[in-house]
This record gives C-alpha cells, sequence and structure tokens, in this order.
C-alpha cells in the first residue's frame, strides 16, 4: 500500500481521468497486459463477491439453482437464432482448435445457446417445469469500441439465468421478480439509484420478445445500463427444439426468460459514490467497515496503552472486520488519506486524550464528519453511523438522478436538455426507425427505457417525428 | 426428475461404466455437445459450492484475498519460465483474435505467467509481502487422451492460489499448511482419505522446486491425484523480474507458491461413496440432507393428515433442508429409488401408523440400515444419524485404502501388486531416469509421493535398479 499518491485530478473537472485513477489507486483493478482486459484486484473482487453473495441469496429463495456451462460454443449453435446470431457475431472471439468435424468454436459471449441445447434433452414433461438455472461465469465480447475497466471490457464476469415455464405469465412475472432483485442489489446494496422500465424495440436483446432493465444515471450525465432480464417467449423454445407434455399429454412449447448482471456494476459503484480523496464504499457492500488509527506520542509506554485499547475495541467491533493499523513506519496523515483512498466507510482515530476521556473520535468518510463516541457507546454508535452512511449514500445519488430528470415534448428543446446532460423524459411514437433517427442526428442520444411509472401517454406527439405518441421514454447518452 | 432409470451395471463388475451412469442418471453433469467438454448440473454444482466455500473459508483465515486474472494469456509469457511453457505447450488452446502485435493469445491452462507480471508492478518492498491471491476460476486444457466427466476434461473450474514471500521458510511452510487445508477438504468434508506427501523429482509440476500432494486412491486401484501444492522457489520470481526491497533497503528475490484443486475433487466423491444405487453424498457437502416420503393411503382424509404431519416435521428440521415429496403421480418405491440415486443421506418415511405411534422411520443411504425414531427425539437422532454417516463413509473409503496398501522390496513383488492392483510402498533411488523406465515398463505406473511418513530409509535398496535407496514412495496407476 505504499508509495501510493492521491487523487490528483477532480471528479468534476475532468470524470475519465479521475474515474482511471480511482479504479487504480483504490487497488479495485489494474490494466492487463492484453488490451482491453482487466485485472480484479482483491479490493474489487471483494465487492463483486458481496453482490454475488447477496444475489446469490435472492435467487435461490425464488427456486433458482446454479450450474456451469462449457465456455466454447459451437457456431452451429449461435445460427440456430438468427437475431441472436446477428446480434453477437461481431465481437466473438474464436478459437483455433477444432473438433473433427467442420464446426467452429467462440468463446461465450452469452450462454443461451449452449444451455437451450442442454434444455432440450432434459425437459420432458410439465413436472420438468419451471426449470431455473443460473451460472456466475466469465464473458468474452471483442469490443471494438474504447475500453474501460469495469465499464466496457473484453472479459467480465457476470451471472446469467435462464429459466424455463410451462406458461407466458409465469415467464414473464418471474423475469419481473428478476428485474426487483437488481434494483435491490443497485439500491440497497449499492446504493446506487436506479430507473425501472421495459426496453423500447430498438434497444431489446437480440433474440427476446421484450426486455427490461435498470438503468442508473451517472454524475457526468451518462446513464449505466445494470441489469437486464429478458422475456424471451418461445423464440428460443422453438430454435431448440425445447417440447414438453403438459398435463393433457399434449406436445407444447415452453416460455423462456434470460437475465443478468455484471462487474460493470463496480464501474456505477466507483462513478456515484466516488470523490476527490478517491473511493467511498457503502457499508452494506465494505469487507473492512472501520479502519482504527492509534495516535502514536513521542512516548512509547504510552503508545503501548493506547495500541493495548485499540486492539481491545478492534475485537469488540469484529463483525465489522475493522482494520486496526498500528504500523510505526507510516505517519498518521498517510494513514488518514490511505483509507480515504480506499473508501473504508469509517475511521477511527484513538490517542492518549481520547483514552483519559474514555472515548475515540469516529470520521465518516461520506462527509468528512467527526464525530467523539464514549467507549460504552461505541456498538451502537458504529452500527447507526454504518447504517446513516449508508442511507445518505443513497440519498446523495438519488438527489443527483433527479435534479438531472426533466421533461420535454418538443425536439428542440430535446437537444437542449441533450447539451445540459440530462435525463429527457419524453412522448415518442415506438417506432424503431424514428427511434434511430434520434440516435444518428444527437450522434449518441438513445432511449434508456419506458418506466413502469409516468410512461403513459393521451394526446401526446413523438418529440421526433410528431406522430400520435404510444408511450413516454427516458433518453440520455450512455456508457 | 421422471424417467430417470437406476444404474444398471454393478459398481464392482464394470466400474467405468457403473461411473459414467452415475454421473449422469443422479444428475451431477452431462456431457457437453463439445467433446471432452461437461456440462455440470445443478446437483453436481452445488457440490462444488461446498468445497468452495469450506475451503475458502480456511484460506481466507490465512490472510489469502480473492481477486480475477484475464482468461488470455500472452504467448510470450509463457514462454518466460522455459520449462512451464514446455509442461502446458501441447495442451493449449489458442484464440484467433490478435492484438496489434505478432501476439497470439491462449486460454489460461493455469495462471502462473499471467499473474506474476502483475505482481511483478505491484511488488516494491518488504511491507507488500507476503501477498497472498487466490482465484476461483475456469481452466481449459485442450487434453488428447480419453476424458472423462470430472476427472479428465478440456475445461474445469478449479481454484489457484499465488503468493509471494519474503523468505524460503515462510513460502515453504505456507505451501504445507494449504497442503494441510486440502487434506481437510478431502478427508473432513468430502470423506475420502488421502495420503499427503512430496512429488518425485519425475511428478513435479512444471516449473517448480518441489511439488506436495494429496492422493486418493480409487476402489478401482487407481490413484487419483487430488490436490497439489507446489513450492516455486525463486524460479518465476526471477522470470518475471518480481524483487522486492528487504528492511535494509537491498534489493531481493522473493520466494512462490501455488496451489490447486479443481473440480476433479468431484470424481473421487463419485468412485469412493457411490454404490450400485447411485451417487451417496457426505452428510456434510449434501445441500438437501434428508428427504421426506409421505406413506400414503387409499383415503384422502388419512393423508391430509399424513402431509401435514409431515410438513411439520420438514419445518422443524429446517436447518437440513429437507426434500417433502408429497406429489401423488409417483410411487413410493419410485421415490424411494428417486432419492437413493440421488444420494440424499437420510430418508424419512412416514405413514399413518407412524402417526398413531408418534415416530418416524428413517433410512440410511450409506447401509440401508432403518430406524425407528420417536417424534420427541427427532432433532436429535438426525443430527445423531448424520454425524454416523460422515463418519462411517471415511472410514469404509479409509479401511478400502489401507486394505490395498502394500510394501515390496523386489521388482518381482512390484510387478504382482501391480497386478494385484495395490498401492505400493516401495523404496526407490530418487532417480529420475529410473523412475521414468518404471513407468514404461509396466506402461503406466508411477510414483504417487514420498509420503510424509513412512519414507526413510536406511540400507534399503531401490526396488528398480538396485543402487542405494534415497526414500520408499507409493507407486500405483492413476486416473
Amino acid at each position: 500500500m505504499k508509495d501510493t499518491k492521491g487523487i490528483t485530478v477532480k471528479k468534476e473537472e475532468d470524470m475519465p481521468e479521475w474515474y482511471g485513477q480511482v479504479v487504480l489507486k483504490s487497488e479495485l483493478a489494474d490494466y492487463a497486459p492484453l488490451r482491453g482486459f482487466m485485472v480484479i484486484r482483491p479490493r474489487g473482487y471483494a465487492l463483486w463477491e458481496s453482490i454475488r453473495d447477496f444475489f446469490d441469496k435472492l435467487i435461490k429463495s425464488n427456486g433458482v439453482k446454479n450450474a456451469y456451462f462449457p465456455l466454447l460454443i459451437p457456431k452451429s449453435f449461435f445460427d440456430k437464432e438468427a437475431e441472436h446470431a446477428e446480434g453477437f457475431e461481431p465481437e466473438v472471439a474464436w478459437i483455433e482448435q477444432e473438433a473433427d468435424s467442420e464446426e467452429r468454436y467462440a468463446i461465450r459471449p452469452t450462454s443461451e445457446t449452449i444451455m437451450y441445447d442442454s434444455y432440450s434433452r432434459w425437459i420432458r414433461s410439465w413436472r420438468d417445469l419451471p426449470l431455473k438455472i443460473n451460472q456466475w461465469c466469465n464473458i468474452v465480447r471483442w469490443e471494438v469500441k474504447d475500453t474501460k475497466i469495469f465499464l466496457r471490457t473484453r472479459e467480465f464476469l457476470w451471472q446469467e439465468g435462464h429459466c424455463v415455464y410451462a406458461t407466458e405469465k409465469e415467464c414473464d412475472q418471474d423475469a419481473r421478480v428478476i428485474l426487483e432483485y437488481y434494483r435491490k442489489v443497485a439500491e440497497e446494496l449499492l446504493a446506487v439509484p436506479v430507473l425501472t422500465g421495459k426496453k423500447t424495440k430498438a434497444e431489446t436483446f437480440a433474440g427476446a420478445v421484450r426486455s427490461y432493465a435498470i438503468e442508473g444515471f451517472m454524475p457526468d450525465g451518462k446513464a449505466l445500463q445494470m441489469g437486464t432480464s429478458h422475456m424471451l417467449g418461445q423464440n428460443f423454445a422453438k430454435a431448440f427444439d425445447i417440447n414438453f407434455l403438459d398435463e393433457n399429454e399434449k406436445v407444447s412449447t415452453p416460455w423462456q426468460n434470460s437475465w443478468g448482471i455484471s462487474t460493470r456494476l463496480l464501474g456505477a459503484l466507483v462513478l456515484t459514490h466516488g470523490d476527490d480523496k478517491g473511493m467511498v464504499i457503502p457499508p452494506s457492500m465494505a469487507e473492512e467497515k472501520v479502519a482504527i488509527v492509534p495516535i502514536f506520542v513521542k512516548d512509547d509506554s504510552v503508545n503501548e496503552k493506547t495500541i493495548a485499547k485499540a486492539k481491545e475495541i478492534a475485537s469488540e467491533l469484529k463483525k465489522y472486520n475493522p482494520i486496526l493499523d498500528d504500523r510505526t513506519e507510516y505517519s498518521m496523515g498517510w494513514k488518514y488519506n490511505q483509507y480515504e483512498l480506499l473508501g473504508v466507510p469509517l475511521r477511527m482515530e484513538i490517542g492518549p486524550r481520547d483514552i483519559e476521556n474514555e472515548n475515540v473520535v469516529l470520521v465518516r468518510r461520506d462527509t468528512g464528519e467527526k464525530i467523539v463516541v464514549k467507549w460504552l457507546d461505541l456498538q451502537d454508535e458504529v452500527r447507526r453511523l454504518l447504517d446513516v452512511i449508508q442511507t445518505n449514500l443513497f440519498a446523495k445519488a438519488k438527489q443527483v438522478m433527479e435534479s438531472k430528470k426533466t421533461y420535454v415534448s418538443t425536439w428542440e428543446d430535446f437537444l437542449v436538455a441533450d447539451k445540459e446532460k440530462k435525463l429527457i423524459l419524453t412522448p415518442h411514437c415506438g417506432i424503431e426507425e424514428c427511434e434511430l433517427s434520434i440516435k444518428d442526428e444527437t450522434q449518441g442520444v438513445t432511449s434508456r427505457c419506458i418506466p413502469f411509472s409516468d410512461s403513459k401517454v393521451t394526446d401526446e406527439v413523438c418529440v421526433k417525428c410528431g406522430k400520435k405518441a404510444a408511450y413516454k421514454a427516458y433518453f440520455s447518452r450512455q456508457y
């Protein structure tokens, strides 16, 4: 941890540079020696583990089971669902090894096809449904665009859930249940507020009937898609010959959904909460929730007492997995900066005067506020402050997002709002070509989602083409 | 779960066929549509998760942190450590995509090289040591031999730990600590007894100074290497330019170890505990530890009472995650067979007569023994029986392994013992060529390990060449 210099640029002034510095200097990740790849360092991986554990519990309570399917996918599989193949082919990495046949193998850019091939053999009757399977794995998409750690990398980690149902209703309902889990991950764990809604036709997943998404809105005025849940309808079931005998012994085609979140979420976390001092980790995700820094004086016998008390406190606060930094080769100031850079939610300072007064000083990472706390109240106060920080991080981020929302009904206002980097709610005709013309003319503004609330229209007309509006949708630039 | 037919061949009569049937019919895994690959189904993956959770806790208590490094490795990296490159090159899968340069990328067959490239940038001073990092990931080795689910597949899941130390002593000690963790995984979790020892020179990992291993011995008389921990010395540190400033500001070369276990362990589990009825899951690994089967009669009102009581019991035994199978479309006999096939440790039968007597019947999966248990004693008795099953599975397997051990001192006896599929302890000169000649002449017998106990020699001579023996080592055929 030595040698670490602080963040040298302000978040407001140069967010891309600031982002890169935080990711590297807070030791979340590092560049890999392959272009577009990343090394997720222990501090970053612990955040991913916390997402995994949180979400894994939710889906298991819903009856989803984890499994693991092959890394490589035969080309012929992709080709079975035409839209899907077209959607992924440009970014697939192929391997040189070949089977006995003419087959080519791709590193999975997503696993619908290889999983559904197995499903077609496993599913025979209504008794086998619903089949709810998820896998945690790595994915490769050979992106041509500029890559950026966590946000857009050629390899990332994710989970992909793939479920099969006897009825359309169950299938769609469960896709929505998962979206609600994603909202919980974002808002309750990461403290990142999100829009929840349906994707427009133009933004629907390749091969899906309907896509739902949670969308974050970053402080630089760009949206970040944080999770998607797709109602696949019967498209893949038909392409992969998945059938079941229903209760009346009739051969039927089942319904499917698929859903995923990835290490991209860590990018949203950094962008949303990080500040000019570095990373800020929400308490519910922080592996080490408190950093205890004893304040040393010239007299070693005094220091020994300070360390002894600090150790006692560390052991009392064990459930918060505190760091006790009693190293003498680093100054207090260096340590303060270091734990701020790393984003530890609470810092505790304890020195001779605190020992005399039977208190410690707690410093909140999110606000810098200092709170003097009596030893007797420490347990309660630490718990309370961690809750307060979690709540505050979410509230602050929510306020930023709300302040960026704007409603426009004319194309002129739309263009102004885009310049002001707003999250634009606007009526739209729902026609794919019209939406694509918005993207073309603005060089990059796309729809985020048709929100579950606020999307109803009555007499409104499309902001772009003036035809009757089908819904209100959010538009913005995006990561 | 319907349609499942039982195992149609006896374990003793045709173990390879039996093994394949258990893996497939107990729903642990399935063949993938790519030769040599596997699909790990939910019941198999849950076993892997139990290994992950058990081992992850152990290494975290030792200060190891999880991280994630890229799937792809530049060819130039392999080439930096000559022995290592030579060891892996034949089984590497290359991808077609190329960087800007002449570089080729391999799917990782192991990650020493890409991790140590990062380490060379992260490690600067003694303060950065020890650096203890582990990753859970997938691995591809393009095996040419016959592949077999879990035991030898082109892709498998594993963990690989890679640690760096200031001193040789710490490094070697920790490699041994990890081996002890592996022994715990094998013996305490999987209930599979293992030999622990050092690999001979001929069997040492490509690039390591010394390899330690845990070795299981399967009931068909073949050993199975279940985990290895390598003392890498300074070979990789030198090749990858990893240096640190020691406490006296002197540039020093650190010491490294690396260690791994994989989904191969699931193969050992099946081979060791499975029987003619199917899988047998040790209670400490079983996700569902009890299968409750209500016994139905013609009178539905009686059945309702049975189901009500079964539900009450299921909820009392919640911590054992019981299956309550009250489906009416399957017969009792079918259900009994099914849960035996799946390997659930305890079956509970409860019918009208049991309700009258306020008891249930518990049936042990490992022995088939039936035990009548009063409702009042149920909690205690279930806990006790699960412990007994766990202990018994290990004891039985241990007895089998011990019965296969034999000591020989002449080449003639060695050949007889090999024919009898024994686990042969014998004095050896320690010369690599001599050991290779054993492999050649027997067409496959290799050394397993120089055990930590029983390996000392005094006047013994080498079983093969007659030179002075350096140690006693175990030899056998292997998976």
